[in-house]
């Protein structure tokens, strides 16, 4: 078990949380809250002059732990492959330009090809843009996501199978993103967690909770401490492993999104000191 | 990969995939249709005589493939811990009567607890009616469910954790339940169908298939070759591995339950032959 967070050093936001904020509000409203971290969602940049938005970040205080997301790799078809090839290439440009040392990567599927196939073709993907990635300074996270997103967002669906595809791959700037609300049911979590450590490799840390009932697939994750996600232990699990980098609250909610968002992120620090 | 099926010898439904017949009503479609299996849910019973229930599956030439279900084992609360008990109790004589020679297990969970505990309660709970389930010449399939449902619905979400289970339990009366809609994701699947059969265990087998885009989380299951799911290809697992009992249709779906019953059940024919 994890001991008490006592400040907020290490707590950080994925701006998707803050969904009706701007990129611009939400930098001005973290620093204030005394948010240290902050993983940026790609769409808060678009029409966006990024070293702008990078010397605003840094004047807020802020430190960007992530850019989210690259990934979606796999399709059945070509096309759709190769534009996903050089999407990420983008990504990889923008995480430079706003100064995140790493990409979040959503692996990808697709329904209309076998799991095999999409697995074979993340991989191929990150193994196309490693080399313009690791120019960059920037490290890539696969983050594998829970079964119920093996249709469409990905055929990585356990942290073994993260850790499986790392050690093929086989380069220390390829790593995993390890996210409590995807992996909270698995028992070898930590285990798996100790092997991504002893592999240097546990690169990002995510937080929220199950709801239960969940009436969303996608849009209906809880703060910390309001579902049945053990968040504090598995948070003890990536510290007795080693990581103690930031833990980064990533909520997609159209419940919370509704609230008024000042409300949203004083509850988050409440669940960040209470739950987390 | 499997051979066609060529006819409905091994075609069992689920009562609850045509929910909106009574048992009545469906034994005699079914028999009507070339159907050869049933697998009753205990809803269906309520207020029946089972004695004449047993003589009209006999009397339509129906074999009884399982009763579904007993389990939901953990509670936070031990007072509903032994009410589950004295209920799975009775789902043993309950499939004594009706001639149904397994009772489906749906392990539980309580969110209120970690999984760990909800899992020993599972196992305690099924040691706890084996004896007597063994004397009514009742089998025990345990059934592992996908991941979105170990909140309150199985803390067991693979087949490698149901085999497992079954280890330790140490007894030819419990196995498992293999059903695609949980367990497709799994990239160990073939290889734990394979143990479960080495060791006797593989009892049921239940198709569907995943919708994608999915709605609900419960009920908006897809007919086999809606969704995405290689069910040819999982049924040719499990034929490799021995298995050849009956191919189990058990489909939730709010979209299904509101057709006409008798389109919904010529529907599951054809997908029978044709994506299963």
């Amino acid at each position: 078990m994890s001991n008490k967070l006592e400040n907020t050093d290490r707590l950080c936001l994925h701006t998707i949380t803050t969904k009706p904020w701007s990129i611009e509000i939400a930098l001005e409203q973290y620093a204030g809250a005394g948010v240290r971290g902050i993983t940026i969602w790609r769409d808060t940049l678009e029409g966006r002059d990024l070293k702008k938005i990078r010397r605003r970040i840094m004047d807020a205080g802020l430190e960007v732990v992530s850019l989210c997301r690259g990934g979606f790799f796999p399709s059945a078809d070509e096309t759709e492959r190769e534009r996903a090839v050089l999407d990420n290439l983008e990504a990889v440009h923008e995480a430079e330009a706003v100064g995140a040392p790493s990409i979040v990567l959503v692996p990808g599927a697709d329904p209309r090809q076998p799991l095999e196939d999409s697995r074979r073709q993340i991989e191929e993907g990150i193994l196309r843009i490693n080399e313009e990635a690791k120019k960059a300074g920037v490290r890539l996270s696969i983050e594998p996501l829970h079964p119920m997103y093996a249709d469409t967002r990905s055929a990585v669906n356990t942290l073994s199978q993260a850790n499986d595809m790392c050690d093929r791959i086989g380069d220390s700037n390829v790593g995993v993103a390890v996210d409590v609300y995807h992996l909270w049911w698995d028992p070898s979590l930590g285990e798996q967690i100790e092997s991504s450590a002893r592999h240097g490799r546990l690169f990002a840390f995510h937080v929220c909770d199950w709801l239960s009932p969940t009436s969303d697939l996608l849009y209906d994750r809880g703060l910390m401490g309001e579902g049945c996600i053990p968040v504090p232990e598995i948070r003890g699990k990536m510290e007795e492993a080693g990581f103690h980098g930031f833990i980064e609250v990533e909520i997609f909610s159209t419940r919370r999104w509704s609230m008024d968002q000042s409300r949203n992120l004083k509850d988050i620090i409440e669940a960040y000191f209470q739950h987390t």
